[in-house]
């Protein structure tokens, strides 16, 4: 292990070579190709066996162990934003309007050289490693789902993941059972009233009115019909309406997002929000199509997974404070994997104390702390050997 | 009286010849440029007296007859609309996206071929007839508040004026006292709220709800703050806020129009408005800005005058109906003569039973019965002749 | 009439002692016992037909004139209030809690008055007047219905009737043709919620909150649904849910008024009320019962009898102003007769310029300047009279 | 430990007789009067320090061990409810109106019964465990804060707590850390509008619109206000006004209940049910006092001394579960002592696997199982003596 550690130490600036190289080089989720390119040319000069266009533009290195033993997965993604980068840095995105602003190009930095430095000491290891770089997390439906239904879990008995998180101290490693990350759901509602002269709303059904209303309703979904005790949140984050002051308007639609962490919470909120805004325009006579689609679920770690990441990261080099970190509302499709295997997803902290402001993900002047990467990697290299050396045993 | 309308009998080619050819030539308001040179050579050729630029764009034409009397004013508007006509008429409009599709070309050909006639029989007049040709009646703030400044009500006793009326039957007159048309307002709210992560409501302050329930508050406006026996209208007609569905918006842009008959109510909505949305706005910690601008007044027609022009009616060949009209909504800035000086709008019934359908006024396919500029003309040089006749005996 | 007039102001005296003894003995609606006894009594005595209990409590007394002619029914309601009086005076009402706040000790003695000073010309009187003697007018479903079923209204060509009107000045008359007093309805919505723990909404349909939303949503059927020149009323006088600060109510009762002068828009408030309660209780899975009880209708005055009524009035003495009157918002059941014969209904002016303060009708401190009895009569009696006679000529 | 566990077996039959004995005399939150008399006999005739009268009715009593050391606290509530006991046993309660529907009966057994095995072992124990016997705990302000100010917590340092839990599986024991139970704050809001006819909204301030409108917009506080991962509730529970259908209300009059875990979600909830119903009724002209009351704040259990408790509890006789309990939306004044002394709170689950309907706290059919009082000793005994037995070889 302390091999392993150390030798990801001298590997660092490699690190942060490929880093700064793909920062300089975002692709667009769905839309990459010298990304993949790329991760499918290290893998495959390290030996590795190698499977393209997986899910999509989904990569899958597998790196087979000199002893027998279990499979671990890990992850990482590879796809940018549609934003501007406001850095003025050496290696600042060349593409205009798309930024790696999510940390993504330090995720598979961090994942290509702890493959390398693994594949080393290849013949020792007891099992198999997959490396799972997928494209397109950032929208919906995401990339998970297609390489999962593509195989790129066949044969895997856990996988781990991590995120670079700048609003989180570097150092620190949180972690926490259960639901972790939010589902971020979808939804539009088209209302169809009645337009008509401003001055006669007698001869309309007025599509703002009705439409206000049923935002105004919608609050009482999260203060009235969801339990106190679990967090859901029902946002409409759009409204528009009319053309003109004197006109009433005929159309009002409304686009939002509904963010949960249990099923039961989820399917609730899409009934009501169809049920409430069936109703709300039923009461004046006019109508609505209500379209609801489900993003991501929830992340949600395995117990028994996630206790063993806590334990393991406390002797992980660099590691300082290791947390229960608090649930987010954000989404992630790792969750997806670990729908179909055991696993943990966790946040390595990648905030710098230098910094004089901090500034959150999807942010034109979003930046990490680079030598996160190597936490990062530690750890997951930590937790890969661990638990492939404690399964050998094990299966003894 | 009835040489006059036996005159008029005859030049209804005319008047029918003016409006086609104003018909095909329509100009926006307060873009008129051809418009007013046509009506100013007409009059001149009568040998009127003519001002042009009258406000900005108007024509004010003076025939002075051959006896002393009082001063009759008539009016009649000459722009047109921004509306892609969708009649199939040998006159159609030749100006790609403007339409006179309010009848304004009708009111100019009465007026010009009745200032004619009138001409014609000039040493018998009692007194001077005033004809005002307005521009830019459809935008705020209109022709005639700028015409009255630069002095065409100088001198004027009484004014008339009349609307070919789409949506009542040929051969009707209807009169009303009092109020007759709203006032028509427009209003601006620019909510400020705070945009945010559509999962982090509370570090926003949501524009969509904040205006949402300033949509429902302003209902009770009319349900609770008006006298029930007051007609008042409070619409918003355009409702925009935010671009993603999972960003919450920081401002939610509302716009609308408020209908009154009475001054009082109007100040009174004027009023409320401003405070519900500044205090729906402080409730949750956001502000606002609203701007309210004030359109036409109510046309308020006067008792004498409409009484007077109810009776004389009666006699007009061509009308066969003269009734007491509904109070309408809609606004028109005939208002600001009656503020002025004495006098009563009325509306010309131009509805042919032929048509299997009736198009409202600024409809793409609206129409007018020509014929009913006949019955205009007949109606306001009846009234003409037959005031400055009574006058001068009262002035006996 | 001339003979008429100074008969009743020689008779001025007794109207006031009647109106008097009855003011010091009122009787609740429905429950009217002494007064219908003293009507009935004193119309005997003039020899009039007499028929008591009719429709309930009403006394029907019938004048045949010495010659043929048309009928005129002229009707005074004779109920009181369950108002404790306020007013220090001589005649105050000896009943703890009942007072005649409304004028209709008033109206009695007027017509009782007057049918002695008619009985007295009885050979001259061109026809035959019937004398409606009307319980309960104050409470729904009142004694006109009844009355009418009860034949009171056979063989009557026309209904006159007033109301001495205590917040109109003395000597004016007001009347109005078409719509004058409005429909009065009352509406009972319970909802039905689930209750439970304050601190447990999820297991709950909070009642407090549905009934809020409905309330709000209700505002706009005056505001959007309703034509905006039609007067209409919409009012929730009471709501009522739980007990607790921390138990959610299951059910909250409301109850309301609805007032509208047209039968169009009294039906779709009825109907829009019943849905919108209905569509606001199922968009959260409660429920509701709607009770819409429909009061008086409008009092829709004809416009030939008003018309002649205001052409009367102009000649009676005491009557110093004949104006229209505004519309009302208030009911009254005259407008059952008017359902059945043409006829109208007019306000008789009660208000005293010395008072220092004008109490509103059903005030603890209501009262009436009494010689608009006076008046009252003789505008009564002039249109009868009057009516008979022009009838008679017609009739030939 | 083994020795304390066998006498209180052999004591349950005591435990379950003093429950039946005063669960058939239950006596109200600050009317208690025969049970703290009750409580001090027993005590005193097991020779402890007793403190009668504490904060007004509480018993503190005191059982000094043999050897030095800590000072631990235990605690048990002994107040009743006022409900009509619906439960048919001998020991039914015999005052009408009064029950023991939420277990303090079954703390208050527990308590004497394990202080009387304590004090059995006096010599051994190696300080000092003091009995707080709490009245009121149901009624805000609750007796806690005045028996802390009247000196109960001196000289302690830790406290231990309990709660027989219906709605938990006998043989359960539920900690957790941090936040455990809410706290609930009480709200009263009385909106001053202004009254009139219900046909004359434009003369009034409609407190039934007004009210309804502040319930509507409160639903925005959890829904936008309040962080989504914080629990928080804001109930209305009573909403009142008006009396007549047709009368419009001049006053309406709210309670409510707020309940939250954190102490700046509740100042905020507290800040923003202030500014939300003040802003409300200023835009429509009305005005409101708000007077909101705290009740008990959150009970946050301690960090070390919940792991403390969670351990020992897996070693205790008749505990067959220990797991993290849910967070609950009731309060509980408890969290008093914790904001001036380390401890912890949890439930014992009292649930009987063979009732056939499990009623909850507060219900006319509350019970409990019996043997959960004998795990609860077991668990508070074994806790205070392991709690002081770790702390006199830290001490040395």
């Amino acid at each position: 292990m302390e091999k392993l550690y150390a030798r990801l130490t001298e590997l660092f600036p490699e690190m942060v070579e490929i880093r700064r190289h793909l920062h300089a080089h975002p692709e667009l989720s769905f839309e990459e190709v010298e990304t993949p390119k790329y991760i499918a040319n290290y893998h495959a000069a390290l030996g590795h066996e190698v499977r393209t266009n997986v899910g999509g533009r989904g990569v899958v290195a597998t790196l087979r162990g000199g002893r027998p033993g279990k499979t671990v997965a890990l992850r990482a993604d590879f796809d940018a934003l549609p934003i501007q980068e406001e850095n003025d840095v050496p290696y600042k995105s060349t593409v205009d309007g798309v930024m790696h602003a999510c940390g993504h190009d330090g995720h598979t930095a961090t994942l290509l050289v702890l493959a390398k430095a693994l594949n080393e000491m290849k013949e020792e290891i007891e099992g198999t490693i997959v490396f799972i770089h997928q494209h397109a997390e950032e929208i919906a439906p995401g990339g998970a789902i297609a390489m999962i239904e593509d195989g790129c879990l066949e044969g895997v008995d856990v996988i781990f993941g991590t995120h670079l998180w700048a609003v989180t101290p570097y150092g620190h490693i949180e972690h926490r059972t259960g639901p972790f990350m939010a589902a971020a759901d979808k939804f539009d509602i088209e209302i169809q009233g009645k337009g008509g002269h401003g001055a006669q709303p007698h001869l309309t059904k007025d599509a703002v009115v009705i439409g206000s209303q049923l935002v105004v309703n919608l609050q009482q979904l999260v203060s009235r019909a969801v339990n106190p005790l679990d967090a859901a949140v029902v946002t409409v984050g759009a409204f528009h309406a009319g053309h003109a002051f004197n006109v009433i308007a005929d159309k009002a639609k409304l686009t939002g997002t509904v963010r949960t962490f249990k099923e039961e919470v989820r399917a609730l909120l899409e009934r009501e929000i169809e049920q409430l805004a069936q109703s709300t325009c039923k009461g004046v006579g006019a109508s609505c199509k209500v379209h609801y689609q489900r993003g991501y679920p929830a992340v949600v770690n395995h117990e028994v997974e996630t206790a063993f990441l806590a334990k393991v990261a406390k002797d992980i080099p660099g590691v300082t404070h290791v947390l229960e970190g608090d649930q987010q509302m954000g989404g992630e499709d790792f969750a997806y994997y670990l729908q179909h295997v055991k696993g943990t997803f966790f946040y390595t902290g990648a905030q710098d104390e230098q910094w004089e402001e901090t500034y959150p993900h999807h942010h034109p002047k979003f930046q990490i702390k680079e030598e996160a990467m190597l936490v990062a990697a530690n750890t997951l290299g930590g937790a890969t050997l661990t638990y492939l050396r404690e399964h050998v045993f094990q299966a003894k």
